[in-house]
Order: structure tokens, then sequence, then C-alpha cells
């Protein structure tokens, strides 16, 4: 075993910082790998906001990029976050200094991945960040990991606890997305710039990530296509379940001999299936491969425990001295995202319809989707009440997302239909 | 990255090592850390036995520890089994000539693994051992390395595919135990001698290596208590359904001041639950740590795939050169297992009598149960055709093991009890 000491800086003392120097306070003998981890530096944007540990005994640096090249670090926590700006200045100036680093940054990896991928393995040294997915549920770890003696052929799962928390906790209250937003943001629960959550730009991050390391791509966020939950009413979520699906933000990365197809949508789920019972701010993964077969990993995918957990968890990696690619293969190696044509995909669809209250509409909605290729498996209509028109919803057999696409104009352009069509997937899960 | 090629030696070439095989000759690119491995020589019982592969081109030893010795051989698989023998023996020869194992040998791990760590800390190899636990699922990677950050305070879940297979065709099919179980063996998921499975030792060794590494402490099969599904009748599967719960074969290993519990044991577990829900040949595991909460992980626990695909990724894991300790403290630092003093433990318990059928006799059980601390919360009784006697049911307020106990033994002495009365737990879960 090694007997080597390590001196760690960590840029950025917010909710995940807090709860590393919490956790190291708590455990000062902590020597996973032989030697011992003690924080020598550290930097944030404020030196004098109150904290509920102490740093006076920490050399303090008001520029990240001097933390991370600083002679008294071998090992660079980055938890500053967002995909440019001194994050990234910062993890590539410890990179290029030749000293590892840790980091829970979701956006400067799936944005930047490759290109500090490059410069670590250069270098010689690790960059991990377990904690950008999943919080201390370690599904990068089993990506990265577990499934190298196994092919991939397909991750899907729910990735953000904020999504997750608003859409249960719309159907267990029966409330507006708005309201159980303004919830989540009073009690610190979601940014008070809900965007990259309730947009479904942090899942798409993270599915990014996840991606590039089971199909040994390049992460490409470009490529991933993103819908996020803020469209989601009430009325939906009620009409799905009467059907017996669940509505979740489901993130999938697949697979095939065409190429790769990444996306964030809001899906309907069976109600039964794992994916749809795991309600508030959990996070849920399913992983299927060749050999493996399917593995389903659940757990919380935020705080600060979990997620400082799994920063000291990557701490405890570097220690080892273990030296493998970044994303599974050499970063020069690696291919590029390949997008599959989704038109021709085939998928199940939920559509929901707001038609006049007039005699003959669904027949003639019926006709019109019989005409475009679409066939219905099931319909369903419910009075409601104070609404203009009549809220119609049904499911479509396999169809392809072209058909698919043609019909949902078609049927928008017809005189019953008062507002634009409502499309979500049913989950291929 | 180290350009370093490993050339491995394989002892055992059963379903296992078979897998093993294959997917090395599948997959002549592999290098996961940077180097490639190949086969350099095999050991088995039989050199002639008709192989899907063809071993022709690898030197042969009828002795594995002979192989483990070989000059040819930089990595040892340990795929023998059996917990003493040939696999032990090769194992202590391939760690003190300094080479690193990997082992799928679940007995050998959790009967001799803290002086087989002894050994290989000396060496400063790796002993790795993740396909012993759940086959593919990465169970002890996320234990040993994703947990490092946090205190585990219990383990609990399905850890032997062929007891969950039985118990759920029982439930589905409405047959008996000997019945599914030669079925079973036809089918080649259960062996000939099925006592390590149906008797709870194979789930038993598993979480005595989960707890070992989820505690800091030596592995010590001896101190768990050890209960197989052997005794489950058909009428508790229905009785029990019919109170809300189904019976799992569950392993589990708490932490407490007062000490470690490690058991296996059937048990009810509510028919909601994610446990209740993984039927058939899976396995599935809750982990619960003081930072991380409740992590769970569902997979295939066996077969050739799977666990060859956890035999590669331990080989990858040794060939990226980490060093850490194998149960996450050196094995001269590791607690002895302190076990608590169970007769102090509060349980909920579910009870089976056969009583005479005569008036009076429910209120009599009722009382005898009262008198000796025992709270009743839930009864059944239903009619069962062609039976001796009426079976009653009935499920307790949690109590301690030393009075569940005595209730036991009185109830078991009463004139109308016409048979042992059967007791199982309800899971805490």
């Amino acid at each position: 075993m090694s007997t080597r000491n390590w001196r760690v800086g960590v840029a950025g003392l917010g909710t995940v910082g807090a709860g590393l120097l919490t956790f190291l306070s708590e455990r000062p003998g902590f020597a996973p790998a032989g030697g011992l981890v003690s924080v020598s530096g550290v930097s944030a944007r404020s030196r004098s906001r109150p904290r509920p540990f102490d740093i006076s005994g920490l050399a303090w640096f008001d520029d990240p990029v001097a933390l991370a090249q600083s002679d008294e670090v071998d090992l660079f926590v980055e938890l500053i976050g967002g995909s440019d700006g001194p994050a990234k200045a910062a993890v590539e100036a410890a990179l290029k200094a030749g000293k590892p680093v840790v980091t829970a940054n979701k956006a400067l990896i799936a944005e930047h991945g490759a290109e500090l991928a490059a410069l670590a393995e250069a270098a010689g040294v690790p960059l991990l960040f377990e904690a950008a997915v999943m919080g201390g549920t370690p599904a990068v770890k089993m990506v990265r990991e577990a499934m190298v003696g196994d092919d991939v052929r397909s991750i899907s799962g729910i990735l953000n606890g904020t999504c997750n928390f608003i859409l249960t906790e719309m159907e267990q209250g029966g409330r507006a997305f708005e309201d159980v937003l303004a919830e989540a943001q009073r009690l610190g629960y979601a940014e008070a710039d809900p965007t990259m959550d309730v947009g479904g730009f942090d899942a798409a991050h993270k599915i990014t990530i996840l991606a590039a390391l089971a199909f040994n791509c390049a992460p490409d966020f470009a490529a991933c296509e993103v819908e996020g939950v803020d469209q989601v009413e009430l009325l939906d979520i009620r009409m799905a379940k009467d059907l017996g699906y669940r509505i979740k933000l489901i993130a999938s990365a697949d697979r095939s001999d065409e190429g790769v197809s990444v996306r964030v949508h809001p899906s309907l789920v069976p109600l039964a299936h794992p994916l749809a019972q795991a309600g508030g701010a959990l996070n849920a993964l399913f992983i299927e491969g060749e050999r493996l077969g399917r593995i389903f990993i659940q757990g919380a995918g935020a705080g600060a425990g979990p997620t400082a957990a799994a920063v000291a968890a990557d701490i405890a990696d570097v220690m080892t001295q273990a030296m493998r690619p970044v994303f599974q293969r050499p970063a020069t190696e690696l291919a590029a995202f390949t997008p599959v044509d989704r038109s021709r995909s085939l998928v199940r669809a939920y559509l929901r319809l707001l038609v006049k209250d007039e005699p003959g509409v669904i027949a003639a909605v019926s006709e019109t989707l019989a005409e475009a290729g679409v066939s219905i498996e099931s319909f369903l209509q419910k009075p409601v009440e104070d609404a203009e028109g009549v809220p119609i919803v049904l499911t479509t057999h396999a169809v392809s997302e072209a058909v698919l696409a043609q019909a949902v104009e078609r049927i928008g352009g017809h005189p019953a239909v008062i507002q634009a069509p409502r499309l979500m997937r049913i989950a291929r899960i």
C-alpha cells in the first residue's frame, strides 16, 4: 500500500464543497489507500462569508487557477460549477500542471470532456467526476469500470431530482407546475433560475456523460435532444394515469448499428415499472449490456452528503494511483457521436387534443390519424368542467417518428382541433 | 497509460471460465487500461473434455498451483470453487509468488478472506472478487469503492438466484418446494446437491463478504445466522400473500453501537417493496449509508455472461495498477466481528400454527401469546381442505427475539396446537 499523503485543494465552497470539508473534518484518519488526505487550500467567491466549518487554517486563494497551480496542492477538486469560466480554467491549469482532478461539474464534462480527457491523459493523471451524475449513487463508476467487460446497449432513467420532485408533487397534490416549482424554489430544491433543471439540460448533461462512457464516444452535448418538464400539464399527468402510465422525465441513450441516440423527454412509463415508482427527488437508472443483462440502480441524486461522499470516493480512487482512460478508451481514439436518423425510429406516442364539443369530431380525428398512417391503441375522453373544448387523449401503436410528426401536423390543422396537439412518447423500457 | 501487457492464467473451465475465455476471444483488443490481455495458460479437471472454445494453443497445467506459479502467468484467475482444496492452494501460491488474483469464489473469500488479504497486501498485489457476489452486478465495487466516503449502516437483499427462482415459481405455479427444486435441477438452475443454495449458505457467504467490506471487519462466516428456503411451504407463501407480504430469502447485515449482526432468513417483505418485486433469478440489494442514504441495485446474480463480465472488470482493475486494502482497511487492522446480542433485538414475526378444529382454540392461542408478552397485529384463518387441523397465521407487533422465542416455545406446547409452530420474521427494510 502506498503511504503517500495527499494535499487537496478545493475550489468552490457551496453545498458540495461544504459537505466535503465537513466529511474530511469528521474523518481525520481517512486513508482509503494507505496515505492520508488533508485539505491544504481553498478558493471561493467570498472569503468572509460565514461558514459552518473553519477555513482559517487553510491557505486562501482568490483565484482558483492559482490554487490549482499551487505547490501545496497534489490533487485539485473543482466544485465551482459552470461549463466555462473559472471552473474550466482551473481544471485545465491543474491538469497541465500534472495534477489529478476530481470534479462534480456535469456541464464541464458534458461540454468539454474530450479535450479535458486529452489533457489528463497527456499528463498521466486521472480526471474523475462520479459526483456529476446521480450524486452519491455510483452511476459513473458502474458504467466506466464495472461495464468494461461488456458492451452497453442502452441506458435510461431519471437523472434530475428536481424535475422528479416536481412531477411527483403535481400528481400527488393535484397542483400545477408553476405552483410546485415556486414551492421547490422556496425550499431550496430548485434554483432561482430553474432553466437548467426544468428545461431538461441538467439531465441532458448527465446522459451525455454516461453515453460517452458507455459507447466510447467523445461527449457531445449538442447531439442530445432535450425537452424539459416545463410544458407538462396536470391534465396530462391525470390522463396518462387513467391510461396506466406515469409521466417521468426520462434521459436515455441507445446504440444500434446505425449510430447513437441520446435524448431527454417527458415520457410515459407504465405505472408498475421501477422507473414509475421512483418518486420524489430519487434518481434511478437502467443499464442494459450484451452480457450483463439489465442492471438497475437507484438512490439520492443530489444533496451535500451524498455528493460529498462521491467526491471523497473519487479522491480515494486517485489515491490508489489507478490509471485508465477517462472515457474507457484513450481520448485520442474516442469515436464521434454518430447520431441515428431518428425519423425512422419507431415510437409509441401519447397525444392530447383539445377538440370542439361537436358530434362527429372523434370520428374525424380517428380518420385523420388513420389516413396519416397512425394506428390508435387506446382512446380516452373525459368531461372537464369549465374547459373551452373537450380534451381527448390517445396512445398509438408503434409508428415512425417521421409518420408521427406528419400526423401531428395534419391533426393540428384539423378545423375541429382548437389547440396545438400535445405529444409525448411512451418510454421503451 | 500503462502499455504493459498481461498474461492471464485461468484455473477452472466450468461455466464462468468458459464465459471468460469466450469473452476474451471475442474481444482480442481488450485493453481497458492501456496494455493487452491474453490467456497464457489454463488448468481444469479434464484436458480432453469437449469445449466450445479452443485451448490447444494455451499451456495446459494439470495442477492449478503450478499454473499459479508459472513464469508465463502475470495474473491468476481462480474459477475452481470451494472454500479449501486446490482453489485455496492455488490462490495462496499466486499471492505468495507476488501475482494479482481475481476470483469468483465466494466460499473462499467468506471463510479465508482475512488471511488471503494479508498475503495479498504483504505481496503488494490486488485480490479482487467482484464475481463472488451478485454475478455481474457490481455490489462488491459499490461497497468497497463507492461507499468509502461513507459509513454503511445496513445492507439487505436477495443474493441467491436459485432460491429466488424457487420461491417465485412456488407462488406463481402454486407448486410445492420439492417439485420446483426438481425442475430447477433438470434445467440446470440448481446443483445436483442443492444444499449450498437452498440451505442459505451461498447467500450467507455473500452477505459475509459484503458485511466485511462495509464494516471494515475480517469476514467471519461462522458468525452468520443461516436459515434456508427448504422449510418454506406453499401454504406459508399463500397465507403471507393474503396478509400483504411475499416470502423472500433475505440476507442482511446491520451495524449498531453494540456490534454487527449478519444473517440469512426467509422473511416476509411487503408486496409493494422493491425486494418483493424482484422475481425469478434476479438479485437485488439495498445499501444504506449515513451520508448516501439508501442505494438500491438489482440485476442478474449468476450465469456465464454476467459472471465472466465481472471477472473481466476485475482483470481491468488489476491492469490499472490500483492499490487499496482488500477489505477497505489493511488486513492487519481489520476488526473482529462483534456479534450483537440478538435476544434483545426487536423483530416483527409471522407465526403459523396448526390447531385442532375445536371451539375456543383461537381465544386460547391469543391468550397464551398475550401472557408471553407478544401482541398480535393481524390474524388470518382460512379453511384448508383435507387438512388434519386448522392452520392459523398471525403477525406480531415488534417484540424482542428472546420474548418471541419463549412465546413460540409456550404456544408449541399448548394442547390445541398439533404441529411445531412455523416462525418467520418480517423484514425490516
